[in-house]
Order: structure tokens, then C-alpha cells, then sequence
């Protein structure tokens, strides 16, 4: 991705959906969004048109979408301006470092969308369902917390279920071509949807602590 | 499966192949055998090529298929005389009923292949992967015991890897394309070689108690 002109400027421009400090929310996102609605958070929320597509359907979950990216958060950044959505925010940080930001079982629920899949072996432990972020997911998430994670990378998906399943998760349930099932009020990604009209096959998983 | 003619007659003329006594064997499976080979067992082994194919690769392992169909069992027989394989015995039972014929543990191994899907939700209790069948292989495997599954239908498939894990169990590895895959030394079955030829996708999950 090639880097943005004045994306950091944009992004400092708008405190109110950019979290700059995210160590002193830690505790205090109900009071960030200002109301006690649930708190749903993306890792690795790209270019934003989940995170806003999903504020959008709805306006009583509160949204943080979360990218090391600085011109891919940029972009999300405009989505969330131009469909003028007060239940997001964004948080330029890193996802293994996510207990810095959120306090033990302050997120209620966490996506996971086509992360990137480092398939080489020796790259696991940066694989976003390696049991290393599972750790971390699980502080931040209340008991019985859950993941949901879709990726068209085959790899990946076979890698996470096994992943979940042996940090003892409960895979609650798994689509393998999730476009093709009964599943109401999917919101895609970008990428979702360019690699689906390829013919690419959308894997999905709801995954419980 | 069209009913094959002297099919009965053919089964009961190997009582050294095909156990018409299986109660009586519950066990003692190991005297059956003449040996104290670990015992592997497949449900639904229909015309019987997987369970031969993988006698004839692993002389020390048996191999007992299972099925409920007299006609289909009696195309395995035709395999399994054909290759001359004293490591395969063949069983002519449901597979509900896998306690009246195996002792707790007696079985190192279970594999399911292929089995009906039985797609209506109101079926899903006759699906061999229902945890009314998990209860039963639970008994017959040992501590840890696994099950190793296959199959082309993508709706079992989900079905089966939420059930095995919401069972408790560990998906220890999963397969989204087999044959795409660097599996070594699949044995295929009479159905997965003719629909993985019509561009079919296998699914297998290793799956552990």
C-alpha cells in the first residue's frame, strides 16, 4: 500500500473518531463513545468499510476499528466522515499490544477480517490467530468472549481452526463458502469483495472462548 | 444400491473375513486377528477400497469395515479376497450400535468417509458425526482417540466441525482441499476419486477425544 499524502494530518485532524491516546482509554471506552452500548472491535480493519458498514446497520454497538496502517486508516478515516458515524472510532496501534488499550473484558466482541495469512511456517507467530494474540484477545474479551474471523486464505482458515480448537476454543459455527449459505447481513470488505467476484470461496468462523 | 444377487451367500461363505458373530468377538477382537496389532476401524465402508487400500499399505494395522448394506458389503469382500488381506475383517452392523461389538478402548483409530450427509436439519441426529455417534466412538476409542474424517459435502463438513468441537474435542488438523494439499499417502474411496474428478473440493479433519 502505497503511503497516503497528508493522511497524518487527516487523522490528527479529527480527535474525535481518531484515538490518540488510546493508554488513557484503557477502562473508559464507554465514556469515549459517551453511552454503555456494546463495544465490538476489528483487528485490522483496513481501508474501514466493514467496521462502517456495520456501524451502520448498527448505531447501538459501538465500533473501533484497529490498523498499524497509517494510509490504510486514513482511508477508513473518510468513510467514517462521510457517512458521519458517532458510534466509530479508530486506533493506529498494534494488535498484539491490545491490552495497553483495553481493560480485561472491555471488548465484547472482536472481528478478525482477511488477516494477512503469512504462510511460511517461520511466520506463525505473526499470523493474527496464532495463540500468542489469542492470549491477548482473551484478557480484553468478557468469559465466554468470541471471534469472529473470515478469510478467503485456505492456509490461514485451516491454520485458525486448528489454532482455536487447541487453545481450547469452541468453534460455535464454521461456513466454507459463506456466500453461497443462508447467512443474512454480511458486510464485505474491499477485499471480500474483489477476491469473491474472482470466484474465491469466503470462509467464515464464529469462535468462543 | 440395487440389491445384489447371491450377495448373502458370498458374505457367508468368509466367515474368515466377514464376523457374523461380532458380539462374541467384543473384546476379544485381538485373538480375532491372531495378532496384537492396533485395530482400525471404519463406519460405512461401503464398497470397501479405502479399507483395503489402506490393509495393503499398513500389513500391521487391521482393518475392520463396517456397514449396514448387505450388497455393498459384499463388493468389499470381492477387494478384500481379491488382494488377500488377513489384515481386514468385515462387519455387518450399524453403526449405532459400534458398544455391543467393542469393548471400551478396543479401537486405536476410527475413520468415516464420505458418510450421507442427510442434509435436513430434522436428520441431523442420523449424521454420523451427531454427538449421539460421538458417545458411542468415544466409548469403543481410547483416551485420546481420534477420528479421522472425510468428505466431499460441504454442509456435513461444517456440521461436523462445529459438532466435534462443541463436543469437546480437539481438531488436531483440517483440510479444506485435500488433494490441493501435501498430504502423503491419501487412499481414496470409490466415491472421493469420481467426484474429486468432477472438481469436487475434499474436506478431512483429524479430530481427537
Amino acid at each position: 500500500m502505497r503511503k497516503r499524502k497528508g493522511a497524518e494530518d487527516l487523522l490528527a485532524n479529527h480527535p474525535q473518531y481518531v484515538i490518540t491516546n488510546p493508554e488513557e482509554a484503557k477502562g473508559h471506552w464507554h465514556e469515549v463513545f459517551g453511552n454503555d452500548h456494546p463495544i465490538h472491535i476489528e483487528v485490522g480493519s483496513g481501508k474501514g468499510r466493514f467496521i462502517t458498514g456495520m456501524a451502520a446497520q448498527n448505531p447501538h454497538i459501538n465500533y473501533i476499528g484497529i490498523d498499524i496502517q497509517l494510509s490504510v486508516l486514513s482511508y477508513a478515516l473518510d468513510k467514517v466522515l462521510k457517512a458521519d458515524l458517532p458510534n466509530v472510532k479508530l486506533l493506529l496501534v498494534d494488535g498484539s499490544s491490545l491490552t495497553n488499550y483495553f481493560a480485561d473484558g472491555e471488548v465484547d466482541l472482536m472481528y478478525l477480517n482477511f488477516s494477512d495469512p503469512w504462510p511460511k511456517k517461520r511466520h506463525e507467530k505473526r499470523r493474527l490467530t496464532y495463540k500468542g494474540f489469542l492470549d491477548t484477545y482473551k484478557q480484553i474479551l468478557p468469559e465466554n468472549g468470541e471471534i469472529h474471523f473470515k478469510t478467503d486464505n485456505r492456509g490461514l482458515f485451516e491454520y485458525s481452526l486448528a489454532s482455536f480448537s487447541q487453545y481450547g476454543m469452541l468453534l460455535k459455527q464454521v461456513w466454507l463458502d459463506l456466500h453461497a449459505s443462508d447467512y443474512e447481513g454480511n458486510v464485505m470488505t474491499e477485499y471480500e469483495e474483489k477476491f469473491s467476484n474472482k470466484g474465491q470461496v469466503i470462509y467464515r468462523v464464529e469462535a468462543q472462548f
